[in-house]
This record gives C-alpha cells, structure tokens and sequence, in this order.
C-alpha cells in the first residue's frame, strides 16, 4: 500500500471506527471527519514510519487514524468552549446538534482512541503523554485568555503542548512502529515538534488575516477571546494591553484586529515559522534518502507558506 | 497489600495521576477525587482480582483508579451538561471554575485514564469497549429526554449501556488480571452488569426521593430533565404523559415528583433492583469461598439498600 491509498486507507477506518448504534454519535462523528481536514499529524504518522523503512502500512493505520481523532476530539470540545459555528467549512456539532451532543461526541471520539490503540502496547504510553500535554495545552490557553496575561512566553508554553507535542507524537509513534533507530525516533520527534509550532503560529495568523470561508471555520474568534500568536505578542513587550471581550463580538473583534495589523506582527510571526520549519527540515538529514522523506520536507514548507 | 490498604492506595494513585503543571486542571481534578465517593467501580475491580486468586495487589491498583477516573470524567462533563451545582456534596467544577475548565479537566481526566492503562495491553480493548458504552449510553439518555419519549425499554438500554457496562467492565477487568478461569470472568462479568443495573435503579429512586444535602448533588435533576427511572415507568404503559422542562425549574420538578409519588413507581423500582441484585449475587456462587468474594456479596445489599 502506498502513502496516497494509506491516507485513504486511515479515512475509511475514522468512518469505520465511529459506527454506533447511537445515531448522534455516529453521524456527528462521520460529519466532522467528512468534512477533511490537512490531515497532518496522520501524514506524519504514515511518512515517519516509512521514512525509518517501515513496510507493512497495515500495522500503523491505526494509529494514524487514533492520532487524527484525538485532535478532531479536541476541536469538538474546542467548538463547545468557543461557540464556534463554522469548522473545515461547515456548521460545528455545537451548531447543529447543540452543546450537550457535541460535547458527548468529544467524548465518544476519545473513546474510540483506546479502541484504536490497545493493540498496540507501550506506545500507549507516548500516546497518553502528548494527549495530556493537547489537553493541558488547551487549558493554558484558556487560563491566559481569561486573565488577559497571554504573552509571548505563555504562548510558546502553549503552542508546545497544544500542537506540537501532538505533532511530535504522531512521528514518533510512526519511527517507533517502524523500528527506527533511537536516533531516527528523536529526529523525527524533534521534527514534529518544530513543524507544530510553526503550524500553530501560522494558524493563528490565518486566524488574524483570512477571511472565514476560505479558511472553513470562524475567524478572527481568537483575536476577540484573547488567545493566538497576535494577542500574545502584541499584549507583551508592546506596551499594548489588549482587552479581552468575555464574549466574541464582532466589534472587539475589529478593533483588535485592526490594531494588529498596524503592526509588524504578521510578519515577524511568518518569519518565525519560517524559521521553525527550517529547523524540522534540519531533522530530516538524519534520515536516508526516500520519497517518505521527501514528502515530510515538502510538508514544512506547505505548513507555512500556506494561506488557509 | 489488604482490600482496605489497597482502596487507600488507589485514592493516592488517583490523587498522584492528576498532577500536572496546570493548576487548575491538578486543583479541579483534585476536587472532585477528594470529595470521595462510594467508589464501587474499583472496589469491584479489586475484589474481583483478589476473588478468582490474584494476590499482587499493586498489579491491579492501576486499572482500579482507570475504572474510577473515567467514570469521574463522565461525572464532570455530566454536571456541565445538567447544569448540575452539588456533587458528592460538593460544588461542581463547572459551578467553581466555569464550563470551560470543567470540560476541559474532564477530558484531561480521560488522557489521565490511557496513562493508568498504557502497560496492561489486552485489557485496554475491554476497557475501551467498555468507556464506549457509557458514552453511547449517556447520549441515549440525553437524545430520550430531548425527545420526551424515554420509554421501559429505551431506559433499559439507556442503564445497561451507562451503568451496567462499566461495572461489568470494571469486575471482568479485575477477574482477568487476576488469572481467573474463563468460567469466573464471566461469572464476575454478569455479577457487574447485573449490579450496575440495580445500582442504577436505585440512584434514580433517590434522585427522586432524597434530599440534595443527603445525597450530596441536586436532587430532582433528572425527573426536571426527564430522565431516570421514574419517568420512564410513569412515561409509557400507565397513560401518563410527562410533560419535560426544557431547563430544570422548582415548579416543574416539584409538580412531576408530586404525581410520581402518587404511583407504585418507587416500590416498583426497589422491587426490580432487589431482584437485580440477586441474580448479581447468584453469579458469586461459581466462585470459591473467600473474603473478597463476601464483600462482593455484601456490596449487592448494600447497593439496593441504601439511602443516599
């Protein structure tokens, strides 16, 4: 099996996995995940454990496909906390099916992730750390937007647990199922990690610059209840002290936004995710020569030049 | 290690696990484990260990705080979805640090949970089929009351999917790790189930019948959001229709708990969780004479009988 039929291998198992005689559960499951998605953390998953000289692709798909529930698990709950209504293009759970549904899909998702993964013992134990380190991640988030202290010291605590621990896991779940070596498993951890923070900063500028529909999901929401790069750093060091709206409103949204973009802040967000990138592809040297390999660089530079 | 050593160690098990950097998520996790319970989940993954001839208590320690912290995180993400303010005498997370860290530690507590069982290999597949079942059974209970049609039959299901499956789940679990013969983890398995079933009915009773200082929650939540026992018997076969508040109100509770009480339904519900009860109880016979196996008996009185 090769990469582009393992991709679609690893969506037809998410359908598979979230059968239930619970309609709800089922459908809402099925709508989110049919929505698609970068699909990112599978894609590292998949290429990690062929780039070390993996073979059988069978026998990482399911991790591959635990890897993309859990992080579609957390945008769920994450839709719930920030009355999001527009996610990979179309209405949220919360939308549709209201807050108490969608917040038990969430649950159900993570459910589905043991199932996934008990066959595959000890690396449950990565897998359990970088979901911890997701959720912990979100939760700083939420704390910092609360209290109005995010700053870019916060936000680099953040973006490392919320994103990149999961990046990272998911290509060194893929190394070690591959039986990389020790230092192939570090390097591509080392690269996941790098790549997600980059990810997440240029997330957080599209957030900021695009509009919602060509990105799929709400913007601006960030901005307006205090989180992401752009608060972060202009609420720090900048004698700007930017105020947070309890709820998202379109107003304080605007104005904050405004402010920003006076700045120089997208750019010097652009650049550091540049150069955060530049230090995953660094990691790949690592690795001998193969299409995986080639793949995973071409990914670092799509996950930050992208513009949606 | 005794029985009564080991449910002290689980509780410092539970208490280390939550640890984190995060306050809120450690302080959250923290005040709900800390206002106790009657932690019948693990007291049966214990005695089921002990019962079939496990004798390293440590070995099982791990997948009896599992058992009780993912029926904790459904108990935290319950509360934000009833909009619950007491449990287990306490104010609920959601009424202390908001929705949003409320839902957040409960699925912190859910990746607490795949850490615990990382290194118990096959057992996650029933653990996950299991953590499964109570979220299906959640969401059918949620969809019942939001249609206003719980029935018998849907509660039956309802009760067995979010009850009865963790119990059963929770006494398989520990007959297994114990080395028990097919014949006694299936035996133990029944025993849970039935048990979840009565215990179940019982807390539904109470909902009704108890005061919220007794029972340490707000009673009457469920009959206001209609759910539970007693509005599935008055609700289908005694042509009384239960009209469902769409958020729970004084007025609205008082009103259906004043027309329940009129019914047999209370004697009705004790008689069919002492007949429960004792079926669980009739699956110990295949076991051997022990102390474990006494107090997994004693437990199916005192489940039926009790007060709060």
């Amino acid at each position: 099996m090769n990469y582009a039929k393992a991709l679609q291998a690893v969506e037809q198992l998410m359908m598979e996995t979230v059968e239930s005689e619970v309609e709800v559960l089922r459908d809402a499951s099925r709508h989110i995940l049919a929505a698609g998605g970068k699909r990112m953390r599978p894609r590292m998953t998949l290429l990690a454990y062929e780039a070390v000289g993996g073979t059988d692709m069978d026998a990482v798909l399911p991790v591959a496909a635990a890897v993309e529930l859990v992080h579609t698990a957390t945008l769920v709950h994450d839709d719930i906390n920030d009355h999001g209504l527009m996610r990979r293009g179309r209405q949220t759970i919360n939308a549709i099916w209201g807050r108490t549904f969608a917040l038990l899909t969430g649950d159900f998702l993570f459910t589905k992730v043991y199932t996934l993964m008990a066959p595959y013992g000890d690396l449950n134990v990565i897998f359990a750390q970088m979901t911890s380190e997701l959720v912990e991640g979100e939760t700083l988030q939420a704390a910092a937007a609360k209290e109005g202290k995010l700053n870019r010291e916060i936000y680099a605590r953040i973006i490392a647990k919320k994103t990149a621990s999961l990046f990272a896991g998911a290509a060194k779940l893929g190394a070690k199922l591959g039986n990389g070596t020790p230092q192939q498993v570090e390097a591509l951890y080392q690269y996941g990690f790098h790549l997600g923070l980059a990810f997440q900063i240029v997330d957080d500028i599209l957030d900021l610059i695009a509009d919602s529909q060509r990105l799929g999901k709400t913007a601006g929401l960030d901005l307006a209840q205090g989180k992401g790069f752009a608060v972060a750093v202009a609420g720090n060091g900048h004698g700007t002290t930017v105020a947070v709206a309890e709820e998202p409103t379109e107003d304080a949204g605007a104005a904050l936004k405004r402010k920003l973009l006076e700045g120089n802040y997208i750019q010097e967000g652009r650049q550091q995710a540049r150069q955060l990138a530049a230090l995953a592809k660094q990691q790949l040297e690592s690795l001998p020569p193969s299409a995986a390999r080639d793949e995973l660089a071409r990914l670092t530079e799509a996950a930050v030049e992208r513009e949606y």
